[in-house]
């Protein structure tokens, strides 16, 4: 009835990305109490598309969607969750990302192992309208997160809008109308001194 | 462009939202460094449903299952999570779930709302194929975190085989396969001493 091998695999790759609750992001939660996990932001910014949707620029499957946002952190097991602003880090980035979804979707299935790493090639390339506006809400979130928190964050790096709206930029790919909001919260952030304004 | 006050109410909800990392449930994480979140366990068995999919009974629309499981416990976030195996609190369960629904939900536009509140309300119920199938991930992964983590909870409860198989009936009404599979675990936690075996 049940293939053990098969089953195997499968639950080989479902324990694997156990992992992904220990991998910590930067932001804060929202009380400030302690940084979120990578799993605790796939969690939300799924929902987040869920409530969302209707301001995509391009009608979208939202299972397709879903499915991207699931999995998109999921290389974050291996290669750690790199932080936006670090230029370094993000040099090799890209390296360290390929060989993290080499090894943790090759745990799957042969049948499966490739839906799943196209799943997150998808995501990275940003080309379809899916991807598009699973990366618009990847990027939103972080920017509330900051702003809700008393910009914490953007403060102990001294973070400059210029490098806000570079690293905003795929919402704008997204959703016009998201991008409209993010800006009006990035406009609200230098008012309130979190955020220098390096535009003048 | 984009209406204020109606995005401000889907902001509102997507914030208040954030409180689900802060629920912390019973189970281990796999390393068994410290307990997860509800956020982090929705996220977790929405990847099993994708995964495990080929396993449903009856055939599932996988948007439908994905939506119910990343709102199943958005409750909690008033309700708290009822340990399973608690006679008392789940006494009152019912009523503050509902409670809790009215408000979490309720704080979406008055389109919105209604959706998501129903989505919660068809995993509950497990009445369609799609619920069915939901439930039933979302009680094989505990197993799963109790087993492989050497059967701590269960220890520290003094869980009983029949406990187990009552809470896991789901399991069997929505994968006879998976049900199968979680039986092999629950023989083996019996082997391993984690579980007592009262069926004899």
């Amino acid at each position: 009835m049940i293939d053990p091998t098969r089953f195997n695999q499968q639950m080989d790759f479902l324990l694997e990305i156990d992992k992904l609750k220990q991998i910590q992001r930067r932001n804060l939660l929202l009380d400030g109490s302690r940084t979120e996990s990578t799993a605790e932001h796939s969690w939300h910014i799924a929902l987040l598309a869920c409530v969302l949707r209707e301001y995509s620029d391009d009608p979208v499957n939202l299972e397709q969607v879903l499915l991207m946002l699931l999995v998109h952190d999921i290389v974050e097991i291996d290669a750690g969750d790199t932080y936006a602003y670090d230029e370094t880090a993000n040099l090799d980035k890209e390296e360290r990302e390929h060989q993290a979804a080499d090894r943790l979707f090759g745990l799957l299935p042969a049948d499966q192992s490739p839906l799943f790493h196209k799943l997150w090639l998808e995501f990275e390339a940003m080309q379809t309208a899916e991807s598009r506006f699973a990366n618009a809400v990847d990027r939103l979130m972080p920017l509330w997160h900051n702003y809700y928190c008393g910009g914490t964050i953007w403060l102990e790096n001294r973070i400059r809008k210029s490098q806000i709206l570079k690293r905003m930029q795929p919402i704008q790919n997204g959703s016009r109308a998201l991008w409209q909001a993010a800006m009006q919260i990035v406009d609200r952030a230098i008012q309130d001194g979190y955020v220098l304004d390096d535009s003048e």
